[in-house]
């Protein structure tokens, strides 16, 4: 049994607990870094490409801002297609914002590097972790690091190891109160090295279904379509996805889709959830492991960042001058922004999709929803000002 | 039988047929008015009462303006309220624009009052009212006025004839296309002679249930909260209703209600409905004939309104100059404008409301609408624009 001490443990080495840590290092806070996957994997892993501006400073902040600036793409607007007709909702004249278009993986990657430079301690491929005493004064968290069961004596436990980790659990049921919904449909996605179909992401909604066209750079394009929640990549040929994707496009833009070889396919499903409150005893929840948004807004990992400002203030404030003020208030300040996005990811999500089954009247309200958005340009500056995200 | 001939049959002596009739006589066309009711009843009928900018405007084209401008209260804001919270929506700054809050019951006696001067035949209290031949060249509409049976040949008909009129019914089942959402609650509402508790609309919602409190003057308040659908006036006491009212609304309005015996007490159902089209050969609908949208968002006036506007001008340019192309347009422009308000007033109805059995995720969704709405003078610059209706 070894036996270790240190501030704060931080579950999970994505891009919150990766952020978080960082952050912490850099004010003099010692934090141990637990990840459950081998780093190779958590490195690979696909996931979203948009970055709020919000996201783009906290990263600066963190002193990882440089190959985000070079590789980049500054988008100033993204279209929303229904049926034939487009609309482009242009963010920097209507809120004079724009989002920066650089993976997930990249910013994982970009995080992981400056992490290994400054010597913080981080454990990947740990099995067992589990939280103990956060009623005490010195919660530990237990968990097998090299084959050996270890005890990690610390003040404070945050917890950013996504939907699926061990934080959340650690709540007593009693003591959390889950909001969900599980939305009827997935996403099929592939990511090809192909020059994306426009420089600026395509929101598609047509009868047959949702679509989305993003990219990671100009020679490697991501594009998504609705498909059923059961649905296996397998069952999917490229052939039939860029037929279904190009169904799903109005005209125009379908003629000009370049398609090749898939070099990744996978679906994913669409839940919308909120667990309340954020913070247990000594245990703070940031990012996945507190609230999960469909990826229509793209506003996953931004909100996860949102959580990472909040909390690492609050705990550089606590260990600058021993108040608990920020601490006590993360929840509730976190929360807020986390339900607006929620509302914004929420709509987004019903306005684009297709629902089985729906009343015929329910879609009329959807159409008649794009064509005020496309009649109004205080209702695109609310879209936009959701889509580049709300302040901290 | 007596044989009658027009240019066109007004069906309807609502506000919707009286205005359209006014606007037609003015240009000199030819109409007959039809109502089923007598008109004591018609004239007595207890509705709405926030007129938007373009409906005033209206009015005054219509030469009915005078009383109006007297007696209209202009309202340059109103206030929502969640649980303890209160907002105000100062339409006023956020679009340039106010409405005026005058009884439709009085727009109606403006209208009529107007209608006995010009001349326009207008028969009351006349049933079996029927449309034939729809598909020829002159329309026959068949009645029965003054107990004699009677035949009035005409160009084309004006469906103004409300929800449970013939009109619509007349347009075959195959050729229309009904949208509906009922809502499972109601709204209870009494007028009583007390002085309103606010100068301006309040809508609240609370974990009981929506509430609005409203006015016709300063010595008269229109009040009502969320019912069961099936609820009966009878069911509901004086007190019973004002203690449901002040559980409704934030204590420091509550504590500020003046409370009176009712002098008329209703239970109003909550429905969406358009039926498409809102034309059929030389059958045109306006106003509720053609759609519902509950009240909350004050659309229902306004949008008979609108029709009738487009109707006017569309029948107007006809028999000026023989085109049909304004009333060929006549169902799309029409049907835009309805749409858009059938999705805000759903979306006002579905913030507001309390949903028995609703999801509790649903009830976090309409909180961080509210939050949202606060804390973003867009989105209140976008609600507060479809509250003063939206461009003709």
């Amino acid at each position: 049994m070894t036996e270790l001490e240190t501030q704060v443990v931080v579950i999970g080495a994505g891009p919150a607990g990766l952020l978080l840590s960082r952050f912490l290092h850099d004010a003099g806070i010692r934090a141990v870094v637990l990840e459950r996957r081998p780093m190779g994997y958590v490195l690979s892993r696909i996931r979203a490409g948009v970055l709020e501006p919000g996201s783009v400073d906290l990263l600066h902040q963190a002193g990882v801002g440089a190959r985000l600036d070079r590789e980049g793409q500054r988008h100033e607007g993204f279209a929303i297609s229904y049926g034939e007709d487009l609309l482009r909702i242009d963010m920097q004249s209507l809120v004079g914002k724009s989002v920066t278009v650089y993976g997930q993986t990249e910013v994982t990657k970009d995080l992981y590097a400056a992490h290994q430079q400054n010597g913080c301690p981080l454990h990947d491929d740990v099995p067992d972790v589990a939280i103990e005493g956060l009623d005490t004064d010195r919660p530990v968290v237990t968990c097998t690091i090299d084959g050996e069961p270890t005890r990690i004596h610390c003040d404070l436990v945050a917890g950013c190891d996504g939907f699926h980790g061990v934080s959340r659990q650690s709540i007593p049921q009693a003591e959390r109160h889950e909001y969900e919904r599980v939305y009827p449909f997935g996403w099929l996605g592939i990511l090809s090295e192909t020059p994306p179909v426009d420089h600026e992401l395509i929101y598609a909604s047509h009868e047959r279904g949702f679509a989305l066209c993003s990219m990671r750079s100009n020679v490697l394009s991501r594009y998504y379509i609705q498909c059923k929640a059961d649905d296996k990549p397998e069952q999917w040929s490229d052939e039939a996805f860029w037929d279904a994707l190009k169904a799903h496009l109005p005209e125009h833009v379908a003629k000009t889709l370049v398609t090749g070889p898939s070099i990744e396919k996978s679906v994913a499903p669409l839940r919308s959830f909120v667990c309340e409150p954020m913070r247990y005893q000594r245990l703070f929840l940031a990012g996945d492991a507190a609230h999960i948004v469909p990826p229509t807004g793209a506003k996953g990992l931004n909100l996860a960042f949102s959580d990472v400002h909040y909390l690492s203030t609050a705990l550089i404030e606590h260990y600058r001058d021993g108040s608990t003020r920020a601490l006590d208030q993360y929840a509730e300040r976190a929360l807020a922004r986390v339900w607006k996005a929620e509302r914004f990811s929420w709509w987004m999500t019903s306005l684009l999709h297709r629902f089985e089954g729906d009343e015929s009247f329910n879609e009329r309200i959807r159409q008649a929803e794009f064509d005020y958005l496309v009649s109004s340009p205080r209702y695109q500056a609310s879209l936009a000002e959701n889509y580049v995200g709300l302040p901290f």
